[in-house]
Formats: C-alpha cells, sequence, structure tokens
C-alpha cells in the first residue's frame, strides 16, 4: 500500500518532518511518501494562504494518481482543499484536523485544541462544527508561535505548547489534547506523558485512518458530490488544470 | 460609492449579466463593475473548481484594492474564497449564497434554494449550515442544468427552474425562494410573477447588502481572524501573490 | 421611497433619536420618519414592557400604511412584535435585532452583544437563536443601566459602555461589536474608534435593510404564515384591532 | 389549591370547554377557574391575533393575584405571552404548548403536531424549539380547520383530525400525538383510542404541571431576568398596566 | 394511586431518604412505595456502576408489575436503564435527572446543574443533550463528594452544595439549580432558601410528573421503539430475565 | 497486538460471524479473537436486551484484560455499555456504530443507516446524535427481519437489504450506506458491488480503527469521567463485579 502526505505548503523541512510523523504512524507493509508543491505559500497562517495553497495541493493529487498512491493524508491543520481533493482522487483523502478530531472522540467526552497563531482558531471552530464535533470540542487556543518557527533551535514552543495544554485542560474540563499544527507532530509524545491524557497528532491519525480506509477496500463515494469533476476548459496561469492536461 | 462585483469564472458573457444585474440593484449613486479573473475555470460545477476559481478571484480582489473600490460582491453561489477575500480588501466583501440567505430570512419563515447541479446541492448545504440558517433552509433542489446552459437560446432553463420551485415550496413548506446561481439572475422577477412569493437573486442582494455596509462606515473587522494576511515567499506559478507584489 | 422607524416605547427624545439614527443611515433620496405609539410603556426593559408595547406599535403600522409607508424598522433591540407587524405590513419590516445581528456576521466571525439591563440578555439571547446566530453570538452583556438614563447629562453610559464593550471583546474572543438598545445608536461612532473594531447599531443596520428590501421589489412571503391575518371581532379596548376598524 | 387556566380569547364557549378540560385533569383538592379576558380576539389564528390577546390575559393574570391564584395555565398552543406573564405572576405559569411538549416526552421517541390553521405551524415550530425539543418533535400538521368551527354542529373536525393524525404518525415515524389547539381538548380520548399511542391534551398536561409546582412549593424564578417588571409610565389604552394602577 | 421509588443502588439507608423525599411530594391519595434492588452496586458513580445497576432495576420493575404498581421513579441522577424500564412497565417511567431538566426549565431561562464527583459530570452533560436542554443546561459542577458521604454525621456536604450553588448562578448566569444526585434531596429547601431561587430535588419533581401522567391516563408509547421487548432465551446469572421467567 | 471483539449477545454463530469479519479486516500481524459473553439474551432487538447485554460483556472486558488483550471491539450496532467498558479496559475500546459512522463521514457527505427491525431506529438515531453526525447522518431505515434470520438458509435478507439500501440512497440524497447490525457483516461487498457507494460494515471499521489507536499508542483518556471505576461492594447475582472479584 502507498500513502502519500502532502505538505500544502512549500517549506521542505516540514516537508521531511511530515514524512517522518507519517512513516512512524503507518504499519509495517506501507509505503509513505511525503511531498510539498511547487507553487504557493511557505506556511499556512491565513485563510489567503490557505486558499492559495490548494492548487498546489491539487497538482500533487494528480501526481499520485499517476504514481498509483493509494490514499492521500492533507498534511495541514485547515484541511485545505479536502472536498476538491477527494473529488481528484481515486483513493480516499483524509484531512490532518478532521483525523485527529475523529480519533479524539473515541479516547474522551471532550478535546480541546491547542494551535500556532491566533487567527487560526476560526478555521478550527469551523471544522468541528462541519465534522459533528461542536459539542466534543471544548476549546480552542493558541500559543501564538508562527508555524515556521515551531522548531527553530532554542525555541521555547515545545515548552509554551505543554503549558498551554495544561491551561487548556483545566479552562475547557477536557480529558484529550488534539495538536493544531502538521509542526507540532514532534512534540506529541512529550506532552502525553507531561500531562497524563491522550495527545492527538494529526499527521499520524490521518495515515492511520487513510491505511484503513485502504485496507477496507473504501474510497470517497463517487454517486454525486464526490463524482469526478467535469472537464472542462481553464484559463490563464491555470490552465495546465483543465481539459487534456497532465493534472488528471 | 464603488461596487465591484467578480465573477469567479472566466466565462465573458456570464461576467456581463452579473453586471446587469449587479447595476439593476445598485443605488443611482453607485458605480458598479464586473470583472472576471485571468485564470481559473470557465463555469464552477465542482469543488475543483471552485477552489481553483479563487486565486483569480484574489486577482481581481488585488486589482479592485488598486483602482480604489469600495466594496465587493463575489458572484458564485459556492461563495469561493470569501474567507481569503475579506483579509484582503479594505473594504466589505459579500458572497451571493451568503447574502441571498441572509434577505432570504427577513421575508418568511422558510426558504428553499434551486440550484443547477445536483452535485452543488452539498455545498449548498454547507453554508446554509455555515451561516446559521440550517433551520431557515427547508431543502435544496436542482434542476439538473449546466451553468453555462442556462441562457442558451432555445433552453427550457426558465420554464423548468419555476417548475422546480413550484416543486420546492410545495415540498418543503416554505414561503420564499432562493435561486443557487448567479447564472438564474434574469429568472428572477418570472419566477416571483409566477408563484406569488419573494425569489431572491443573489447578486442583487449582495450589491444592495454591500452598498450598504460601505454606506454604514462599516468593514471586515480587523481584530484577528480576517487581520490582513501576513506577507511571505510564495513559489511557483503563483509567486505573485507573495511578498512585494502587485496582489498586494 | 418612505421608510418608517417606529419607536415601541412612548418616549419622544427616544424617538427623535431613532429618527435622526435613522436619517444619518439612509440613502439621499429616502425620506425617514419616525414615530411613537398612543399608548404603552415608557420605555422597554422587561417581557412585559414589550408584551404591552406591541399594540401600540402596530396602531402605527396601520397609520403607516395609510400614510403610504413602503417599509418598517421596529426600533427596539427585542424585535417586539415583529412577526406580527409582518403580517399587517404591505412592505418589509426588519426589527434592529435582527439587523444588527445580520450585518454583523457579514464583518465578523463572532459578535459580543452589550445592552442596557442584565434583565433583558435572555431575550437577546433567545433571538440570536431564533435568527441562527447561536454560534455566532459569543456573548451578551449588560451595562447596568436603564434605558432612559443612557442619555441623562453627565451620565457615564458612553464610557461605560465602552468599558464594557471592550471586556466583551477580551471574554468572548469576538470581532465584531452589537450595541444591544436602540438608545445606544449615538455611542456607535465613538466605541468603535476607541476599540478598532466594527460597532452595530440596529437602526442604522435595520434602516439600511429596509431600503434595500424595497429597492429589490421584496416585501414578506404572503404564502401561509405570513398571508394577511383573518379580520375577526376584538372585544374591549383593543376592538378597534378587528374586524372594519381603521386599523387595517 | 388555586389554578386558573386563563383563555387569551374572548369566546366564551371555549373558556367553558377549557375549563372542564382542566376541572378533568385536576386533582381532587384543587380548584380550577376559567376565565376569558375582557379585550382581544375572539380566536387566536395569527401572529396579530396571538400578540393582541396577550394584554387582556396579562390583565386576566393581574385579577388572578388579587384573587389569590397560586398558579396559571395560558390556554393557547401559541402560549401568548408567556414571559410576561411569568414576571407578573407570583405563582407558576405554563403554557399548553409547552406543557403538552414536556409531557409528549416523557412517553415516546417522537412527537408529531396536529393542529388548526396552516398558518400556526410556523409559530409551533418556533415553540418547540425553543422548549428544546427540535429533535423531539418530528413535524407539524394541520386540518386547516378554523379554531372556532372545531365544536360545532355537524363538523367533521373530530374524525378530520382523527386522519390527520394517523398520517401524522406514519409521516413522521412518531410515537406521540400532540394536538395543537385548546378547541382540541375533547378530541383526546377519542383519538388515543382509536390510533393506539399517546395523545396529549395541552390544558390537562399544564393543569397537572401548574399543580405539581404548586405543590412542590416552585415558582418562576426571580434572579434576573423574571424578576418583577419595573413600574413605569403607560400612555393611552394601556395606561392602566402602569405605574400605581390595579392590575399588579 | 400507587408510584414506586426505585432506588438503584443496594444502599437501603439511601432507599429510606429516596422515599421518604417521594413521599413529601406526593398528592394525599396516592401510595408511595420506595424500593431497592437485590443485586447490583452500593452506589453509582461511573459508568461501570450504572451499567451493573440496571438489572436490579429492572428485576424491581418486573416486581412492581406483579404490585400493581401504577408508575414508576428512577431514582438516580444518571437516569440508568430508563430505555428498558419504559419498554418493561405498563405504566409510565420517568428518571429523576429528566424530571429534574423539565420542571427547571418551567421556572427560569437556564439552570446549573450541581452533582456529586466529577466525574458524573460527562453522563449528566450527556443527559441534558439527550433531553433537548443543551441550551437550557448553562453549566454543570461537581461538589466532590461521594455519594454515600453525603449524609455522614459531621459532613460539611451541605455547605458546600451551598457554596457550588452560588458559585454555579454567578458563573453560569442561570436562575434555576438542579441537585444532581438522589442523595441531595434533603439539601433543597435550605439551599433554595439561603440562595432564592428555585431549586430542583429530582425525586420530589419526578414523583409528581408520575403522578400527573398516570392521572391523565397517559403511558408510554407502545408503537414502536417502546413496544414490549420480544421474549426469547437469555442465558447463565441473568436466565431469568428471558422467556417465561418471573419478571415479566 | 491482539484485538478482542466481544460480541454482546450468546449466539455462537453471530459470535463466529463476527470474528470472521474482524479478523478479514485486520492488519497481518494482528491477532483477532472473538468471544461471545457467558450470560445475557440471544440476540439484541430493545432497550431491553441491551442493558441486559451489558454485564456479560463486561465480563468479557475483564477476561480480556486477563489475557493481554491490547484493544476491543464492540460487536453490537446500539454500541451497549460503551463507556463502562472504556472504563474498565486498559486499552482502546470501540463500538461498532461509532466506528461505521465516523468512518462513513470520510467518504462522502450524508450516509444512511439499514438496519434490522423498526423498533431499533430511535436508538440509531440516539447514537448518531451523540456521536455528532446528526447532520450527517440522512435517514435510519430498517427491512424488518430479526436479527437471528438474517443468516437462516433460504432467507431474503440479503436481497432484501440491498434493496432497502437502494429505497435509502434516493429517499435520503445519501452517498455512503452504513449497515446497522453486525449480523450483515457478510452483506457488505455485495451490496456495494450492486449500488456502487461504499458500504460500511462495523465490525471491519471498529477492528481497524482498535488497531490504529493500539498502533498510536493511545487508550481512553483517564482524566476525570473514564478513569478506573470506583471499587465498591456488588450486591446478588452481580456481587463479583465489585470488590476484590476477578471481575479487574
Amino acid at each position: 500500500m502507498h500513502v502519500r502526505a502532502i505538505n500544502p505548503n512549500t517549506t521542505e523541512s516540514m516537508t521531511a518532518a511530515i514524512g517522518r510523523a507519517a512513516r512512524a504512524a503507518a504499519s509495517a507493509g506501507t509505503t509513505v511518501t511525503a511531498v510539498g508543491p511547487v507553487m504557493g505559500p511557505a506556511s499556512i497562517e491565513s485563510h489567503y494562504d490557505e486558499a492559495l495553497a490548494v492548487p498546489g495541493l491539487l497538482t500533487e493529487i494528480g501526481r499520485g494518481e499517476a504514481d498509483g498512491v493509494d490514499g492521500y493524508v492533507l498534511a495541514c491543520f485547515g484541511d485545505p482543499g479536502l472536498d476538491a481533493a477527494r473529488e481528484l482522487a481515486s483513493g480516499p483523502v483524509v484531512g490532518i484536523a478532521e483525523a485527529a478530531m475523529h480519533v479524539a472522540t473515541l479516547l474522551g467526552r471532550h478535546f480541546s485544541i491547542v494551535t500556532t497563531l491566533p487567527r487560526t482558531i476560526g478555521r478550527a471552530e469551523e471544522l468541528a462544527e462541519r465534522y459533528g464535533f461542536r459539542t466534543a470540542c471544548a476549546g480552542i487556543h493558541a500559543v501564538d508561535i508562527p508555524v515556521l518557527e515551531l522548531d527553530l533551535p532554542g525555541s521555547d514552543a515545545r515548552r509554551e505548547t505543554t503549558a498551554e495544554c495544561r491551561r487548556a485542560l483545566a479552562a475547557d474540563g477536557s480529558d484529550v489534547i488534539v495538536l493544531g499544527c502538521a509542526g507540532m507532530a514532534d512534540f506529541c509524545a512529550e506532552v502525553s506523558a507531561e500531562l497524563g491524557v491522550p495527545v492527538i497528532d494529526g499527521v499520524a491519525a490521518a495515515t492511520r485512518l487513510v491505511e484503513s480506509l485502504v485496507a477496507l477496500g473504501l474510497s470517497t463515494s463517487r454517486r454525486g458530490e464526490y463524482a469526478k469533476p467535469p472537464v472542462k476548459p481553464y484559463a490563464g496561469a491555470l490552465a495546465d488544470f483543465g481539459l487534456g492536461t497532465g493534472v488528471r
């Protein structure tokens, strides 16, 4: 089985880290590849970045199809382009916010999300609502550290994330933590050990869910909404996404 | 006051029709311009199309800012890129699905949406939920006519849309109709006359709402989520969307 | 176009202030008149006051119909008698709570309401739920100043309202403020300037929404619930509201 | 214990029928009185009627207080003026829609409401939502018979109501019926016998709930929202409702 | 009329206290009996305890049927086995959480629940949601005292419960208190007197509700879900619950 | 890794079928064992059966702990005793209704549940609500075949289930099917092949989810609600579940 984790931003060190997290979570027999897009933002910290990450991400789905990939992980906590990716891919596609929230609800009554920048809280809240977890999600908190500074040498990110998780559990009365950024995957074990509660990294969770769907022979329904998108002309810099291109 | 209606697809006849509908709805003193993007799909009929319409749409926001536009209408019923456009634009931005649903709830207990393709029903449902109108929206129906065939000579679209609206009122017990596509703006008066209920065209509704916000001195909040997006490097075909470009 | 703002209480200085706010918000070509009822309470600060403001308010709708009014603003934040007014009026009717909440959701993720007396919080919460904005409304707060003391010479109301709005933004994580009383219309610009977020006055918002509906040729649906009320005998002090009277 | 059922319309035969239903439901030791108002509509079939029934209803609360009444039943399925009545009355006040829905949820998974006129369905739906029973209420249906024709000699109302209840059970997959009009109290036993499911009459249900609250020493909370309304000047035909009058 | 209160745990002093509370609440003509099960846990403080209390509780329903009991109170705030008991009993069955929450919503806008152990908060929240009271329930709080220590000589439970109720009213902005444990029935009057708000004991509330249902001739619907359970073989220690046994 | 599927009813052929389905779904390196309880009902077709299946099921959790089981599947679509099992087990526990619904939402917009007996629809609805899938679950349907007749020789169950699934897709506008009974696991591939949509068997889904949780080092949170249940005396036939017994 070949699972591909797509980092929707162009920062290669983050693609590498996502690959490590996905590989650590995968089953023995699964091939995991991690890729980043050829176009788009260096990190995703706004609706603007998120929207503009999608073309590059869809190109990677197109490449994955050519490579015979069996299923995809979208490795950004905003789950950008998830519906479009599902239309395009033959195999299942799972976003890391989606995956982390689903897994969290199997482990406790309420989860708290701890993410990077405060301005992304609204999107996380919208996703929790969209996926059915408004009640299960007891709070969303931000450490106020930019995505690309999470792993800088000498960064306090790990300590501050742990502290914020501790505050979240108390304030929200929650029993599970969801880490709200692919860049926090490395903190997972440590935060869990320190706080004594399950801490979910979406990359690991999504990798396992994609594997499970593929193993069960399941993929996105083609009845109605998620059927393959109609082929049609595309103009300008995005012309390759239309009819007869290599994208699909 | 200068209101700009952005058609997120590249079909010029549709841009022209949107301009007509917006101008017909605007106040005497308002300048309305209608534009279409330089890149992206010829019509929006899938999540894939919708996602790929956003870069072109954001470019038009960037141009509008240079042109001193006061407020924007996003003229596609999926409200693509609405959050990103709000971050980028100085003035208010209103989507036509959003506008139509808001206006509908001021006129009756329940509205029904009648749209083009069945595969877009899921997105309309998601938007109704997102905007708070799950209860107000009593049903979503499709006439199963592609967007670009709505105004073909000899098309039955007008008659079929009227018939579907009639069925929707009966099946849903609703009292207001929302037309679920910018391409249906021309049908509005006729359907309303025939069925005897308010029928909302989102382009007209959004034009008036944007005008109202501008007149009241209101625009998107810059506190937190919708602050201007952080400037950063962008790669590849989308490099112009990043740091130091003309896009913003 | 003739828009009439109805103050549902009998305090003339408040009617005058509502008229000023509505006129300031209206388009150049719109005639705005503001009226107060001949019967009912001097201010609305309880469910009891609110219920007893409705007959006077409906009388004003009846008079407005005779005057050829095109649309109505109900200028009390409890939106009293809104459904009844819609049945009675030929043109659209918009309440100021409704208007303010709708407008707020076009400008940010979450709004906070800041109102006068704590005992009115429950009604505001009920309206937010009724209109679909339970999620969008992040909190409701009261400054604990009676309605008629808001504009007393030497009152601290303006300063205290600003302070409460600041607290609300922080406590609720909101990005937009809705002022929860027609008597706070004058504070709007100042609070917004001080806090740097959009602050919505319902009178202004409702005036613009009514204008928009009239301009779009839209009014309350007559299909089912909001059809004109059946004529019938009324007894006692309210006999004029029944069959054959001048009220309708 | 003295429980008073208030018919909010002025039709005396209906007041008498409500009194019979309430007395049949009450405990042996309870005195039940039924009254109708001195002002207002002959029947309640619109939002307009409902709003204008409230002053007369509140006058009856005032009289009840003078008479030492222990608790009140509001005997119209729209629960008009319920919040205002709660502020005014010393003892508990229960509406018949509220009562019927609460009782229905103790007896099955889903109830269907069968009411008189289709135009009242919206209000019933709003109440179901307000009381927390959106999920429990599986459908609302109307027999399309005016309230005052329910008990006309030779009327088909009983038969048609039974037939509509049967259709509602099948269409909604419900297991309990709520009769949506005080005028249907007489049909209750017959419909239940014929359909083999619990059928709830709100007058009976509310009478028992009020009795229960009084017996338990419980009444409306005075903390905050439902404290006694502030005394103040009232103008015009409603002047008696204000300061120093006999109403309270 | 014979109402039976079933204490689902095996602690006899608690059964006696429940009997006292139920008898104090019942009408003059009602016989109240209180029983405890022959098997199961000494107190219910976990999901595990709750699940294992159900067989004993159902045995008591079986005995009650043999005794000609007219209706049942399930006297544990988790409402264990309520659906199963409804299938089995001929008369109505009401849980004390259910009863307390229903009654609370007739008396104010929002209730707070104050219960014993923090670990039971999740169950109370689930019940509030299940019964339709997610909005009405403003908060759930725990005093952190085990059920069986509530009435120990020298216990601070009464004082601590009162203090927690006071905190809950302030933190939640609520106006009614629900005591979240059958063992707190004795505190009810004192807490109410001290705090000046309605305080609901579920045992009293449920006793009155069961009485009301019986008096109205109402019981659980047998249409569909709550029909008598199909008879079938049962194995092992629970064999008596199956075909041909004395349980039903 | 050792995953144990617990059939909560005592029918051995069903235990065997569940074991086959779980083993077919599991990874190569996973040991799957399937067990049935020593006490309880032969099949689960009512709330009564469901409640009485829990003691036997918990005994199996106790045995599983002794056997060093890593995680558990609860193989009945009512997810009986799930919360209690989570308290008791060291490793993760997943119910098949829960698992099927979670997986379904990763594959489409709306799922329909097709189950056995109509009387179980209410429980399925309650679970969909509890897990956050009220919107995602578009309908619940029953073929009206008892659980133990699903695999009788000559049974039409497979054909009728397929037909009902087809009807459900059309009536609900759904794109994914969830089979609502562990006894339908065998139908899964065939129904999917015939209807061309994903069809989820909960046993397979839950097996994969449990495997995933174990592989990720995740188990039920012990913070608060799901901590190990307090040890205490148990009486009667259930005495072994209490203090010092072999159950835990």
